[in-house]
């Protein structure tokens, strides 16, 4: 591992039905990561309710407001470090937003949420319609997206617009079909991504079978230049391998060291600039009203 | 392979300064796709010139003007066939494009300028001003990209927006570090674009060493799920695997079947179509003043 900033991300469990578990299970993962040298700590999506809703009573009472003592645990537990995990929030007039939270030592810096819902998510949450954040820290300039947002090129090539250097995603990837041997396609999406925008994303997915739900299992850290820097077997090989190994107190972490920094200078030749080449008048000519 | 579209790309090795040589070997290649039963065929970018001019007055004694007699040959070794290639364009006032052509048996139905210039493109090329073409052909909805091009997100997702089912991008990727095993950069950026769009996308990479310039060798069919269905071993493995077979004429081609109208789709989930989904308010508002 190379690189100013430890990125960990804790494939946790969280069961559906059981928050208080899910909520001790993250301070734990945030503890354990921070203990093991992580400045920036990406936990899944949902972490504290889980995400299999069977109603959108559960839905709502799993749902927590950003002030929520969880949140205040997860600060206290970084220490220096940075936190970005996965919840429920509870809005105003009984909407449930899919949301993350950005935490440090002084408690939660920013909240967003998820603007492109997946699938029955319709049912049980209420879309995000602010833009994803852009918080300075001291892991670095992090962005947020949720899973499914990663999808759209326009979240990722914005957040490198704003000048993010690391996405931090929580994502809970359900398992879907790919060919023998390739990585998971969300990880493809990811590293194209970091890539074309030059930017470091860490997705953090989330494990076990959560009332019949199969997992991709595939948190993956990848680098600026878009090559993955550290990612679990799942997320590249078939999903027959043996269990992962997991660290001694049973935690699943996937850690790598990453320069914030390399994201800043988008210059790829001597006439080429990620950024500068944009040429938006031919990207609105060829949108036109879809824009 | 399956689809009612077999798609050949042909990767040639066309040579700077000689330009009647590279006019004869795109005929012939051509000619051998389109016995070998292609539907589509795509060709390098420059594939009537090469690639490493020399000076400004090389790259526009080597331009030719849309009405030049070789794409009239390529449209007679069409015959029911699409064709795809690059080459560089003699426009007014003395300026060189680089840009491909795509033809049929009706002759020349478009052209378009290359819109992201590479490096030292910018000493010898003007960029495109005109968004890229989708056209109806007989081998289904086609747009063209032209390399650097279709590390833009914007460029596939807005061809994508017009309807188009397969993309036919001409490239001279140079060869670039990659770690052992990965595909080269510029085919996972082609994967995701795929994956993200429900779009074929076929990049014909060139060969040979022009000058001295090494090439990736790199060309690569992927279908609309974001899969590669045909490649060379220079895109997924090291570059110093054997001398890749070739076809008993000596020609490099990649093959695949596919179905252009499986592009058409977009529904991915019961509540997600990957157009459908898009938030252009929430994109306007993060891009802000760099839209």
């Amino acid at each position: 591992m190379t690189g100013p900033l430890q990125v960990a991300c804790v494939q946790l469990a969280p069961v559906a039905g059981a928050d208080d578990d899910n909520a001790a299970r993250s301070v734990a993962a945030v503890a354990s990561a921070v203990a093991g040298g992580a400045g920036l700590v990406v936990l899944p999506e949902l972490v504290t309710s889980g995400y299999p809703f069977e109603s959108v009573r559960e839905a709502r009472s799993s749902a927590l407001p950003p002030d929520a003592p969880i949140f205040a645990e997860w600060a206290r537990a970084a220490g220096d470090a940075v936190v970005v995990g996965g919840f429920a929030e509870r809005g105003g007039s009984g909407k449930v937003y899919n949301s993350a939270v950005l935490v440090d030592r002084t408690g939660v810096r920013t909240v967003y949420r998820k603007t492109h819902l997946w699938d029955s998510e319709h049912r049980f949450f209420t879309p995000g319609t602010a833009p994803p954040p852009v918080i300075d820290t001291a892991a670095g300039r992090i962005g947020v997206l949720i899973c499914y947002d990663m999808e759209f090129p326009e979240m990722t090539r914005g957040l490198a617009a704003r000048g993010a250097e690391v996405l931090a995603v929580p994502v809970n990837w359900p398992l879907v079909d790919r060919p023998v041997g390739e990585r998971a396609p969300e990880v493809v999406i990811a590293m194209a991504a970091a890539r074309v925008n030059r930017l470091a994303i860490a997705c953090c997915d989330r494990s076990g079978d959560d009332r019949g739900q199969v997992w991709t299992e595939g948190t993956t850290i990848i680098g600026a230049d878009g090559w993955v820097l550290a990612e679990t077997p799942y997320a590249r090989g078939d999903r027959g391998l043996p269990i992962w190994g997991s660290e001694p107190d049973g935690l699943e972490v996937v850690r790598a060291r990453l320069d914030p920094a390399r994201s800043r200078d988008k210059t790829i030749s001597a006439h080429n600039d990620l950024l500068g080449d944009r040429r938006p008048d031919v990207y609105a000519a060829l949108m036109g009203d879809a824009q």
